[in-house]
């Protein structure tokens, strides 16, 4: 059973994430998981100290030679501005908390009085150590031939129109723009968004997709409402700070169509035509490729704090002004990314077992050899390349 | 840790949820249980199986007179269908797999040749066994002045433009209608539109949104990632049969708008005036009434077939048409109220423990006590009664 | 992940068990099922209810003309005796705990007056549905050849002095005998020191084996303490009620000898040709035979009952003195057998995955292939027949 | 859920531990851990690598000023040793498996060439990771006055004759001895015995004890297998390396002896003037001290080396003979209280839940009334102190 764990905060020593259940043997190239850690932090409209932290990967145990023992990996990301925070506990207490984020919440949980207790767990760096996980899990994935990209589609309202064609290329478009948006056009008409939200003192949410290409039907299952594999998609997704919805697929919009218009015909080969299922069909992957979206709510420390109560006098109170991103959309795709990767990995695990990369891509190609006898495939088709 | 597994197929001859870790003392109504059973089976395009089941709760394990005695609770749902069925092993096999349903993954995953073995169990009336679970959980929560209700939101594009003012006056005109929708005249223009579907031998899906009231500030965590209750909610959700998109608070419209106008400010009594978060910040309850919503597409199985392939011969077939129901949005919306319940009720054990009622009351109530200390509540001001 | 729960009472309708995580296609012969259930009712020291109860599993789901479906198996285990209990609840409640039961302990946990709403999830009954979880589980090993078995090696102080030679055939020994010894001698001394505490209305408690033949090295895991077989068994067998002692191999033994006479040395097929650590090395199966025991201590209900407090008076009062089995250690080892088997089930699918029988074994004789090139084996050697 | 996973090997950087589900407010001693740490690698009979590590625990994240936060805590122990082994990379591979550890059965499941792989994390050094979680888990458990300790009742065939009268006062004794034994007397024993057997080479076994004092009944629970304490307690205990028997209260020896002799009667104060069960009945703690013993196959790393054969040639060999502690059950003991400690926490926690000590101490202390009224107790009676 693949599993993770994170532990850190935002400006203490480093961040640390310990993965369990990686098959032996897996390539890991650190080059490859320092660059998603990177992209992690670029995007236009980052503040200050995406100036300061150049996240690292530095592996504490679980690899040899580059490659995975079948121990668990622990991987440490460490903050590069902590130091500048290391008067941290001699500062005043934090007592007003922001509108949209943990603060209030968290305080009234843990009965914390200085808000800082909360924040600097509750603080989106944490999702570096997510995205270090989901790096590990690509790598397994990446050993398959599966592919696991995304782009964002939406900022501020400005959208992307047309979905990509093309889902690999839109992700080499994505990475080349500035937020991540594969259509230079779109791209810049967010950017401009971004700028003129920051010049109000304001900031934008959007969306983005995350698609995976390559994948076997029948990862996931039916049997038991846990193990679906759409639920535990939305649950990876939801669970990134600040998302508040997600879809697979058509998603909503499918809600208002009938059935006749939306559901994916089966071909001779078993493949399908439309993919309006977004991959998915009874908690399973189909064999087409994987589409998930997810909608992220605008960053709510603003430069025009809101209103808010300051705990300590119980007197009306703007939130604290915590630094400054007026968009976090393209960083947020990268998480989501990863969340998306490391529960692939998961359903990979639980379906083809194996305790080295070997094992696992034996029992992987026996069933690619059992549904193409019954007819599934026509592999080759094109259909796996990611068009749509 | 509150958990359940459920058992049991469509035709055979009952289905089966036990619940584990309900605190002793609990009391359960179980009329209550069988008119959410009954409300499950209920609303306007419902075929004709709908009109054979009468499900009942029978109670096999973890109750005793009325209440719960802390063993687990397990449920039998007797299929009254199953008579009709005895013959089922005789039936010639299903060979040809149903666009949008599990039968053609499920088949390649499991390596059934009768599609039986999958449609069996992947049909929505395992979700009865759900619903009964849920029922438990309300009753945990209802003895905290926790309440849960669901209302159907669009049909096929009808949509209810104005969201209610009131959520329990919503939930009673919700139930009072043959759509589960709070708005007579809304509900009518939906019927209309399922009944024109059916017409065409066409089917519906829906969005519909389920409401929690009364709940206290810091269910769910921040702190890791598979804590956070918004990442529950939507498992839970997303794993409901033909749920494609999940949505918390404004959820996807949240995207489109600036940060300054979609953050809940904090007032002098730690109460908000909007909730366009829907009770969930930081993965935790905020203490607002908790908002999600979820899109179901329409069911796959039409009047005139979707096109597919005879697994047996591997030549294009239309697909089997297995009963038909033509809109199943507003049953979905009572097992959609279901899993919220379990999950608020594992959420609320994980952070009072407790073994008997009276213990978890204990811990809540000193837990309320320590909140309002610091200024949370002014409690009976109106906010928890569902206004909005 | 193979995992179960169980449901109901002593004197309830039925036990009900749901096991989910097989997978499809495993043929399971109910009359098994039924003969381990009789097995784990019969034995020499059994009171009154053994007479009445004849356990028979009803199948209430996932599976289908004797194969498993993928989906989870549900299990119902009627209380024949449940009628004689229909005025339970007119009986007045039970308020003297008994020492030795969970009654006392349960009573204050649960916040329990009548210790009835203790006793009754509390009775050793329950584990009849973990004798079918076990059989279950056993149905899917067999079909790799594994095989599981138990033998009673101590009543009372009278033990099975010397180890069988051939596992196998102790266990059909011990299955003639009256108390699953497969010594005759032993077994008849047994049966004395029974017959003598009985007339002394006095319990007898000892000890069993179980072992397991035909698995492959590598089961269980050295890298994650919760991932470790030995472990895992030892949590099985511990949690079998009026379990307290658990050993892997010789267990307590080898505390007392030095290293250079208590290791397995390692032959040229990688084989051994001792087994003091009872097949379990690191945490892992090391490819000889599975050997654990554990102990059980005698029935805490005597004829002559202990001392105890009435609780609902707080005055010294004798136990209640419900039923009468003098010895239960060969229903234990009944109990014990499929605890070890669900371990191993759920071990064997960890490591080979698969979602039908047919997967699961082309990972599992892709893995032999794999260590018999490594040279491990000399399979045919006589060695994995039970032979030590 | 309290849970920890643990990273790092042998002679990598560091081991990482990261403990989630404690709640805020925990204070926690560092130096204290620390010395835990120290006591680990401390006792007669370690051998050199003891010499070059001083474990010091560096948190990573969930403490500030000394108190836990609520988000999970991370922890790293140094590995000192690591530059020694800087060049591991370049040593030949280890080939030759050594019996008695995971070496061959982990080279098989993993598909490793290089032992090496193996050895660093089946490595006993693993296990000072879970003693830093013990040891939060400890500094949870003396918020509440419960208190763990251990001490060693066996090495070698050289036994404790006769049970410690107090429980506290043995662990002092256990201190202060070079084997942790606390009868001086034995403990020389135990010396000449370890001295003895390394002068030949030769490794030695033995048992340990761990007792837990201050609980109240009530934890664990009786209702579901996996929720019952004594086979959690049995499973932490059993993943220590090279443990190999389990026993809770007289265990084994509660097998020969009949019914009458070995259940302990209630008093009137419902407390127990025996203590045969451990304090655990019926899955549950009965409020007397908590007793738990384990058993430890001598070290299988001999001087003389064992029997085995180089996998890379296939020929009869000595096994690889890696660095030599005489006898590590002092060690073993101190980890055998981790981890009981951590499986108390746990269960702690699941029954009085809670997010801030304060709010954890709330429930507990409800509870202490609420069996109080019921008549369990006469606290300060003197039972709670270890004494037996």
């Amino acid at each position: 059973m693949l599993r993770y764990l994170t532990a850190g905060e935002s400006h203490g020593p480093a961040l640390t994430v310990i993965v369990d259940g990686l098959p032996a043997g897996v390539p890991v190239d650190l080059d490859r998981v320092d660059r998603l850690l990177a992209r992690r932090q670029a995007g236009h409209g980052r503040g200050g100290r995406m100036r300061i932290e150049h996240d690292r990967a530095t592996v504490l145990g679980g690899m040899r030679r580059d490659r995975t023992t079948g121990g668990p990996v622990a991987i440490s990301v460490a903050n590069l501005d902590a130091p500048n925070w290391a008067d941290l506990d001699a500062r005043p207490p934090v007592t007003t908390p922001r509108p949209g984020h943990a603060d209030l919440a968290g305080a009234l949980k843990y009965d914390h009085q200085d808000l800082r207790d909360v924040i600097e767990r509750a603080s989106a760096r944490e999702t570096a150590a997510r995205v270090a996980a989901g790096a590990l899990a690509e790598a397994l994935l990446s050993a398959f031939g599966v592919r696991v990209g995304a782009y964002v589609t939406a900022i501020g309202g400005v959208r992307l129109e047309t979905a990509p064609v093309d889902e690999a290329e839109a992700w080499s478009a994505a990475e080349a723009g500035e937020v991540g948006c594969p259509d230079p056009a779109t791209g810049r008409a967010m950017i401009e968004a971004i700028e003129e939200a920051a010049r109000r003192g304001d900031t934008l949410g959007g969306t983005f997709r995350v698609t995976a290409l390559g994948l076997p039907p029948g990862l996931g299952s039916h049997v038991q409402a846990d193990r679906r594999l759409d639920g535990r998609l939305a649950a990876a997704l939801m669970s990134i700070p600040a998302i508040k919805g997600v879809e697979i697929g058509d998603g909503f919009a499918l809600a208002d169509r009938p059935g006749s218009a939306v559901h994916d015909e089966i071909e001779p080969d078993l493949r399908r035509s439309s993919n309006h299922a977004g991959g998915l069909e009874g908690g399973m992957t189909n064999g087409e490729p994987l589409i998930v979206s997810a909608a992220m709510k605008p960053i709510p420390t603003l430069s025009r704090p809101l209103r808010s109560v300051d705990l300590s006098t119980m007197e009306p109170a703007p939130a604290l002004k915590e630094r400054g991103d007026a968009c976090a959309v393209p960083a947020a795709s990268v998480v989501g990314r990863a969340a998306v990767a490391f529960e692939l990995a998961r359903a990979w695990l639980e379906k083809f077992g194996g305790d080295s990369l070997a094992q696992t891509t034996g029992a992987y190609e026996a069933y690619l050899r059992e549904i193409a006898a019954r007819g599934y495939g026509a592999r080759g088709s094109g259909k796996e390349d990611g068009r749509r």
